[in-house]
């Protein structure tokens, strides 16, 4: 049996125990994940209709059919033509079927117009199934996501010759991803770089500032590679560390390499964010750390699990997500040390693997 | 007023118009078009929550409220925090909303849990108004337009002295996104080079086929710069062309012209499309034109108004849409000319100006 067929079976018999009907997933990764194809992100729909007994069909414009690796696959394929309504081919792939789960991420114009060609169906979200699939990652998916991570720590050792005074963010933010396509990825997904202040902003989109002297830089960047992706973030500090820089860099370590090693099989996610938050709370910087912990990565940039108070799902071999914990101190500068680990039967394996401590650059 | 508060109130005078209470906007091109504000695609929501009278809300993730710009903004910014429900901050945003509309865009994730909370509520698409506002662009949008064009086109004259031969296509891929970046564009939306009989699959995917003399390779590219996106095919022919291909040639060329020469105000979007293939058709390869002849563009790349059969839309001065009839022989080869036009007062102006002939390449 494929890898495909074994994970739409396993879909199937988890739909069975839950008493749905069907499955229709559409853009995003858990497409790919069960079929092994990528729906274009455009207005034209792509849906793979999946009964919970029998085959499933992707329904999915016909000059796109050509897309879709059928050999061997345990699914069919419908085109529709330009004039054709796919709203109702997917209807009718669904007759009968009441209770229907969709993908998270489906443009919600398509779920509209799927319950308004029929109000007595109910769709539930997908994301919670298909996280339960994908969530353990098999030994080729960790090798993936540690030959992407191992794509952007080699980019984090040649930015430590890079200078960054008198340059844009703009400028290195596009040094960065050039170097990092240039080093095997496929694509970018994001590449944040902020200097001094902006550091304060987590998601701070680089900008036209210009780096300075005395500025602490944080570089955080990742994006596919073989279809699995990376994410890193390390510290750069242009000549010298700002006021108050070097103590709370002392606290935020400390919380990342406790935090990791806490990791294993047994714990929960919440845990692994209190066990970072503790730390940096205790050290009298628990209100500028203003995001949670990690997330999990795979396919996805993020996905389950998702390390926030208030998530107690248990953590088990084969988990893979980040430790990312930060300080940000608004108006002077912000800090964060981003690894992805994997967890093992009894412990925790780091995929990126650069040092942690801050890269001192021109 | 400033132009995003110009866009709003004309939202509010339709939505009124139309009996709709809120509109709520999430990831997309809409909410930038409004806000000046795009939403990162990730799990966390953003949505911007407009009334039908007042002042709207954009509901953001904490960590990324600093990327709003603010300053002099007609609307509110309500960061979240990592363990609040945005579904239940959006909801009290809706109370007393009855009638909602929701961007098109928008992850269905979130459409089913703002149902679930108050399943009182119903919920229609956003995608007719907004494209009522956004279909006729302003003399400042045609203007980036043509910039992006022309950054295109730049790229599509240096192609004329690359060779192909010999390379696969993901690797004259790679070469024409490089290039496309270098010359101007923010980011690449997708790049299709698709030689020899994979040409006659329009959406392609550029794969490991080694490109040989006597292919046709069609190129189709396309990105985004300053907000605005570019879209331009132009065929390429590896020193001889393929039996058959310049008689289907000399039929596309003409269905092109014809088309591209027939638009004005006044004329339906399907009246455009069938010029196109009616040309096509009387030449005996109606059935090799397997689909639409163009789509609108604008801050996204396929947008309204869609030349499709069916479309009776009537044309006006300000839309902007793609102009791309095809002819795809399965096995052989495949061939598309497209541009981007902008209609005018009285007629149309190409905003992509290459030479429409193929280019004969080493």
């Amino acid at each position: 049996m494929t890898r495909f067929a074994a994970r739409i079976r396993s879909a199937q018999e988890r739909m069975a125990n839950e008493g749905i009907d069907a499955l229709c997933l559409s853009v995003g990764s858990d497409l790919p994940y069960l079929t092994g194809y990528r729906a274009m992100p455009l207005e034209r729909l792509t849906m793979f209709v999946l009964p919970v007994e029998g085959e499933g069909t992707i329904v999915v414009p016909g000059l796109e059919a050509p897309r879709v690796e059928t050999d061997g696959m345990p699914f069919r394929v419908q085109g529709w033509g330009e004039t054709e309504d796919p709203i109702a081919i997917v209807d009718a792939h669904l007759a009968g079927s009441g209770n229907v789960l969709i993908g998270d991420e489906t443009w919600s114009r398509f779920l509209v117009d799927l319950q308004d060609v029929r109000p007595s169906r109910t769709f539930g979200n997908a994301g919670e199934l298909m996280a339960h699939l994908r969530i353990r990652k098999s030994a080729d998916e960790i090798e993936k996501l540690l030959s992407a991570a191992a794509t952007v720590d080699g980019v984090v050792g040649q930015l430590e010759n890079v200078r960054f005074s008198g340059r844009t963010e703009k400028d290195v933010a596009r040094e960065v991803t050039e170097r990092t396509r240039a080093a095997g990825h496929d694509t970018m997904d994001f590449w944040i770089v902020a200097s001094g202040p902006n550091g304060a902003s987590p998601h701070h989109e680089p900008g036209a500032r210009i780096i300075e002297i005395g500025d602490a830089v944080v570089v955080d960047f990742g994006g596919h590679q073989e279809g699995y992706a990376s994410d890193t973030t390390r510290m750069f500090v242009v000549q010298e560390a700002p006021a108050g820089f070097d103590e709370a860099y002392g606290v935020l370590h400390r919380a990342h390499v406790t935090a990791v090693d806490f990791v294993r099989p047994g714990v929960t996610a919440e845990s692994i964010d209190a066990v970072a938050r503790d730390i940096i709370t205790d050290a009298g910087h628990g209100d500028l750390f203003i995001h949670r912990t990690g997330h999990g990565i795979g396919m996805d940039s993020h996905e389950h699990p998702y390390l926030v108070e208030g998530n107690s799902q248990v953590i088990e071999e084969g988990m893979v997500f980040s430790i990312e914990p930060g300080i940000y101190k608004p108006g002077e500068w912000g800090m964060r040390i981003e690894d992805i680990v994997a967890v093992t039967q009894d412990g925790v394996e780091r995929l990126n693997r650069t040092d942690r401590a801050y890269r001192v650059v021109a």
